[in-house]
C-alpha cells in the first residue's frame, strides 16, 4: 500500500517496458518491510539529467535503478561515485542519502560474477570473450578481473571503446592478457555484455558457430530470457546461462544499498 | 503488480506525508483495471519546476496530482489550462498528453461543491465566509460562485491576496456579493480553505466561538478527519463538514481526466 509516506524510487531505462526490476525490487521491499516503491520512467537520452535532477531535490526520493541507454551517462550527474563505479565509468544504481546527495554505484558486474557462482561456474584462470565495452559489459570485466581471469578478449563495434576499456582494465590488472578481438573462438566463456536480443530482429552480438566446443555461452539480457544467441548455443550443444542470475544475485545488493540511509530520508 | 509497462504519476507536496490521494486514486486504478500508479513526492518550492520538466521528458510518466503548496506555481510549468483552473490560477491535477504537452485543471472546487450535495447541503442563496485565498479557497470560491452563493466573504492573511480573488470573482460573477472581512459570524456556511489544521500546532484558521448559532462548519484538511476546527465547532453544538468529502468527490473525476490520453501515452 503507498501512502503520503512511501519512499519513491524511479528505474530510468530507454525503453522501459521490458525491466524486471519493478516486480522483483518491489517484492524484496515488501518481504523485507520497507516502504518504499520503485516505478519505471522512460527517459529519453537528452532528458537524463532533467529528470535526476527534478527527483533529486525531492526529500522522499530515496534513489534510483539506472539501465540501458543510461549507465554510462549519468555517473555525471550522481555527487559520489563508487571506486568499481568510478573504474568502469559506468552506474547502475543511486541512493539520495540523508544528506541529499546522490551517490552512485554499480552492482551489475558483482552480480554477474556472483550468478556464476551460483551456477557453479569457476572464472579463476579462465579465458573470457566480452561483446560489448558500454555499461554492463565494464562493470563484468572489472568484475571478472578482480576474480583473477587469465585473458579477456572484448569485441566492440566501437574498437576505439573497447580500447579505453582495455586501458582502464590494464592499469589496474597489469597481470590480466586482455585485448580488443572480434573472434570468439578458443575462450572458455563467452559473454553478450551488449543490449543486443533485447529486440526481436537484432543481430546476433557474435556468430555462436565460432565458438569452440565446450565454450559457455552466457547473458546480461534478462528479457527474453533464452535469447537468439542462447537458443543458437544450445543447438549447437553449448552450456548456456541466462541473464536472471544476474538480475537475482545484485537483488540483494540493490536492497541494501538503496535502503542504506532510509529511516534519514524524511 | 508494477512493471516496466505500468505508467507513472506522481502527487507533488510539501509536506507529503499526510497525503491520502495515493490509496485513493492507485485503488481506483486497480477497480478500473488501469495499469498505473501514483506515488508521493515531497518537492519543495524552489525545486518545483525542476521536478515537473523532469518527469514531463518521460514518455511513461502520466500526470500529477498537485497539493499543498504548489497549486498556485504550478500553472506556470503547465502548457495548456482549463478555464477554470485558468480562472482561479491554480491547478490541483496535470495529465501529460499523448503530444507530451502538461494540461493542467482544478478539480477541488468541485470536489468541495459536491461534497456538499452529497452530504445534502444546498448552496445556492447562503451566505459563505471562507478563510483562504490560496488555491483550494479559490477552487471553492469560483465553484461556489458557480451555483448561485448570495454572499461571499473572505479572510486571508494577505489582504491583497484576498482581494485579487475578489476582482476575479466580480469579473466572473457581478452579482456575488463578496468582499474582505475577517469575521466568521453571521454566515449560513464557514469553510477553512487554508492549510492551516494540519500541523496539531497550527492557530485555528477563525474563531469558532465567533460563529453563529446554525453555522455549518466545513474543512478542505483531510488529516487528521476531524482538525481542531471542527472539534471546537462541534463542542458549540454547530454542524461540521469533514474535508474527505472533497477528496472522495474528487476521485472519480481525477480518474476519468488522468487516464484520459493513457492508451497513447506509451
Amino acid at each position: 500500500m503507498i501512502t503520503g509516506k512511501t519512499k519513491t524510487l524511479a528505474i530510468l531505462a530507454d525503453p522501459v517496458t521490458h525491466v524486471r526490476t519493478p516486480q522483483a525490487l518491489n517484492q524484496r521491499f515488501a518481504e523485507a518491510g520497507i516502504d518504499a516503491v520503485l516505478v519505471p520512467l522512460e527517459v529519453p537520452a537528452k532528458a537524463l539529467q532533467a529528470t535526476v535532477n527534478g527527483l533529486k531535490a525531492c526529500r522522499n526520493f530515496a534513489g534510483f535503478v539506472v539501465t540501458v541507454p543510461h549507465k554510462t551517462t549519468v555517473p555525471a550527474f550522481c555527487d559520489v561515485l563508487s571506486a568499481r563505479a568510478a573504474a568502469a565509468m559506468s552506474v547502475n544504481v543511486i541512493r539520495r542519502g540523508a544528506d541529499g546527495l546522490l551517490y552512485g554505484d554499480l552492482l551489475d558486474g558483482e552480480g554477474f560474477a556472483r550468478g556464476l557462482e551460483r551456477a557453479g561456474i569457476e572464472v579463476a584462470g579462465k579465458r573470457v570473450f566480452l561483446a560489448g565495452a558500454g555499461g554492463a559489459a565494464s562493470a563484468i570485466a572489472f568484475a571478472l578481473a578482480a576474480r583473477g581471469i587469465a585473458a579477456l578478449s572484448i569485441a566492440n563495434r566501437s574498437t576505439a571503446k573497447a580500447e579505453a576499456l582495455i586501458a582502464r582494465l590494464a592499469a589496474q590488472y597489469p597481470a590480466l592478457e586482455c585485448h580488443a578481438q572480434a573472434d570468439p573462438s578458443d575462450h572458455d566463456i563467452a559473454i553478450n555484455g551488449t543490449s543486443l536480443g533485447l529486440n526481436a530482429d537484432d543481430p546476433l552480438p557474435f556468430d555462436p558457430a565460432a565458438l569452440s566446443k565446450g565454450t559457455l555461452v552466457a547473458e546480461v539480457i534478462m528479457q527474453p530470457e533464452v535469447t537468439a544467441l542462447l537458443t543458437a548455443a544450445e543447438a549447437r550443444g553449448l552450456r548456456i546461462h541466462t541473464g536472471k542470475y544476474m538480475l537475482e544475485e545484485q537483488l540483494n545488493e540493490m536492497l541494501s544499498f538503496l535502503t542504506r540511509d532510509m529511516g534519514e530520508v524524511l
